[in-house]
């Protein structure tokens, strides 16, 4: 079995690693007319992807998935339109593949530089929305890379109906089909297999659930580029604009419950005044926000209805209209605070001093760190990446959002006249 | 055994996580005050770093080890100086870390730039040279990163004497000694300890032999900047100046053996001229050099000496006078044998044709591809990054020489003015 899944991988790495290197050699025409072909060919075969669609939901039924997966299983007619869009809008982008940087002449006479070359083949283990299969693909074409998608055993049918239409305006504008291949078979042991598939995968990324991304890490032989916890914060200085601080803090927490950079602790000043803290915690609460405070909070907040926070209350992700509330005495306190229970993905400071937010901009150790702003505009949309694959709270190669920049690498070019080492 | 070493090294790695925090956080002069600091501190200490290393010559002759690895072992004054200018040398460049990238607006009015940020903790597992101690702790500690060095067991005595001079120097400018920690013991379970402490470190880079490396690579939890093979080429095309094609070759392969930049294979255009052809290989005999080629490269240098090259010989990094020859067809046929064969460290191109040119730097996928210029120039110092803690080949956060940016990483960082997402 586990043999059978390793060798179906090795024909998909094979084939994709020879795809990968026609790919890196396409041109940006080519890839782009491939893009605007395939989002025309998904309007045009709207009712096979719906029909498909069909089939997986009525699986869905049969297996008793609950309605939170089921809508995000599930395909409607602007859904697919808004798949569609969205490869126009990669269309769009510029190309980052072949840029050259920073080309300098050295005291030997040679010039060097950088090019941004593709990554090569990058896996896509994902879970149920069908729409990532359009989205990581076109995002792997653009940037000149070839694509293994994994997606959910619950979504095969749409995953095929929408990769079938990639492939297909692939071979329409000269370039592999096998660019983009989907992993078609819910055998598990595929994933396991794409895993170790180190000598052919040059990357995973994981798009889904904490399970899922534990999994790949734990098992990976291939470098991974993930996501894993968005415990995100907002500290509010004592020298912060109280209004401002306010209007932040209610947009991180209650624009959106359930994203990965919505506010999940809020860490106040003592000297912040406890009107403001009062008046924005009756916010939070008006809101239907349960609040969880520390002891100071509830104090402050007295009959006013903030829980106690548990210790893990301040490691949790709540991703659901619940905030934890901590009054710190100082930044350092802040800061120390983040480094012990945040998860490197995003926190703002909101104060008016040029020294508290200079300090908090160089040492908090976030993929993302704002002053000023709300902790939602940590998007590859609001940074001007104009999509994005992922956001990776990893260290290595790429932090925060994910866009075509990050799934390409860069290669050394040197320009010479015979020069030789002497 | 397993879990006493695991312990070990989750004190180290405690430790180090400690001191990366405060590491990120040092400004600029503290850290070169700290190198210059060591250098003299080594000069000082320079007797009982050749004591010590005495003791590991001493064992090394007990040991039987071979005369090359104890010129690796071996210090001397001369050797210890040049490790002391090299810290002076790190010391005088350019401090990476809170360089702020890019900074722009964006509609919503934010603005969103990189910060450049040191990785944190890295590991260095390496080989007999003691030299690397230094070199290594010196890269580490201006990066504002925290190193953990396991070095061979052969140099045990002087690495914890070099590890001394940096650590007291850490301590004397008011840094964290245990931004710079040797693993003093000389059990093995503790490098597989190192390659599992995935909570604590956040990137090991080995340097060392192949074995080595393919033993890290298999192992490590953590990520890893690898250096495995330099299979590197020069391709004379049939647009080449013979003359100057003469000369990078020679260099290439000629002016060092042993060093992962030299030229292992030779390819050469079909158009090339025989007398040419035959004037080069005729020059790489005469320097010693044992020519295999294809049949080709045989029948054109009919009676000169040129052995008969096996597959094998395609796919082998020598390091020692020894060449390989293969005629090609076509340009193209010269970038599938880079493809099929080569390692992805360094290729060259020679020739006068802009086509020709243009497309090897595009399409070959190696960590420098070069235009008329020497393989040799692969080298941190060379492309200007002042130092280099080693060359990756692996294809993720940085290819080719690794200086001090890439021990970096950047966070986003945005700022506002109280803005929030609609």
């Amino acid at each position: 079995m586990e043999t059978d899944a390793q060798s179906i991988m090795n024909k998909l790495g094979r084939q994709a690693k020879d795809a990968a290197k026609a790919m890196r050699m396409a041109n940006t025409r080519s890839k782009d007319e491939a893009l605007l072909l395939a989002a025309a060919v998904m309007r045009r075969e709207m009712n096979e992807i719906l029909a498909a669609n069909a089939l997986d939901m009525k699986a869905a039924d049969e297996n008793g998935l609950d309605s939170a997966m089921k809508d995000r299983l599930m395909l409607n007619g602007d859904r697919v339109e808004a798949m569609a869009e969205g490869l126009e809008q990669i269309a769009a982008l510029p190309d980052p593949v072949g840029a050259i940087d920073n080309l300098r002449y050295r005291p030997s006479g040679i010039q060097v530089g950088h090019m941004r070359v593709p990554l090569g083949v990058i896996g896509i283990i994902f879970e149920s929305r069908p729409n990532v299969t359009a989205d990581a693909a076109g995002l792997c074409l653009k940037s000149g890379n070839a694509a293994i998608l994994r997606g959910g055993s619950e979504a095969i049918h749409s995953n095929r109906a929408i990769a079938a239409c990639l492939r297909r305006a692939l071979v329409d504008k000269g370039l592999s089909q096998n660019a983009v291949q989907l992993v078609d078979s819910t055998d598990r042991a595929l994933v396991g297999a794409l895993l170790r598939s180190d000598s052919y995968v040059d990357v995973i990324i994981p798009r889904g659930g904490k399970s899922l991304i534990e999994r790949v890490s734990a098992e990976s032989r291939v470098p991974v580029i993930k996501h894993l916890d968005g415990i995100c914060h907002v500290y509010i200085d004592a020298a912060a604009n109280t209004e401002m601080a306010r209007n932040i803090a209610l947009n991180a927490k209650t624009h959106r419950y359930g994203v990965c950079n919505a506010m999940e602790t809020l860490l106040i000043h003592r000297d912040v005044a406890t009107d403001a803290v009062q008046s924005l915690i009756q916010a939070m609460l008006d809101k239907g926000v349960e609040v969880r405070g520390c002891e100071q909070t509830i104090a402050r907040c007295a009959g006013m209805g903030v829980k106690e926070a548990s210790d893990a209350d301040w490691a949790t992700e709540y991703l659901a209209p619940v905030l934890s509330v901590r009054i710190v005495d100082s930044l350092d306190m802040a800061m120390d605070h983040i480094d012990a229970y945040g998860s490197g993905h995003t926190e703002t400071i909101v104060t008016e001093e040029y020294e508290a937010g200079n300090r908090f901009l160089r040492e908090v150790d976030s993929s993302s760190v704002m002053w000023n702003a709300s902790t939602r505009f940590a998007d590859g949309f609001e940074y001007g990446l104009g999509a994005e694959i992922g956001i990776s709270t990893d260290r290595l190669h790429v932090r925060g959002p994910v866009g075509l920049e990050g799934l390409t690498t860069q290669k050394w070019i040197v320009l010479g006249h015979g020069e030789i080492r002497g």
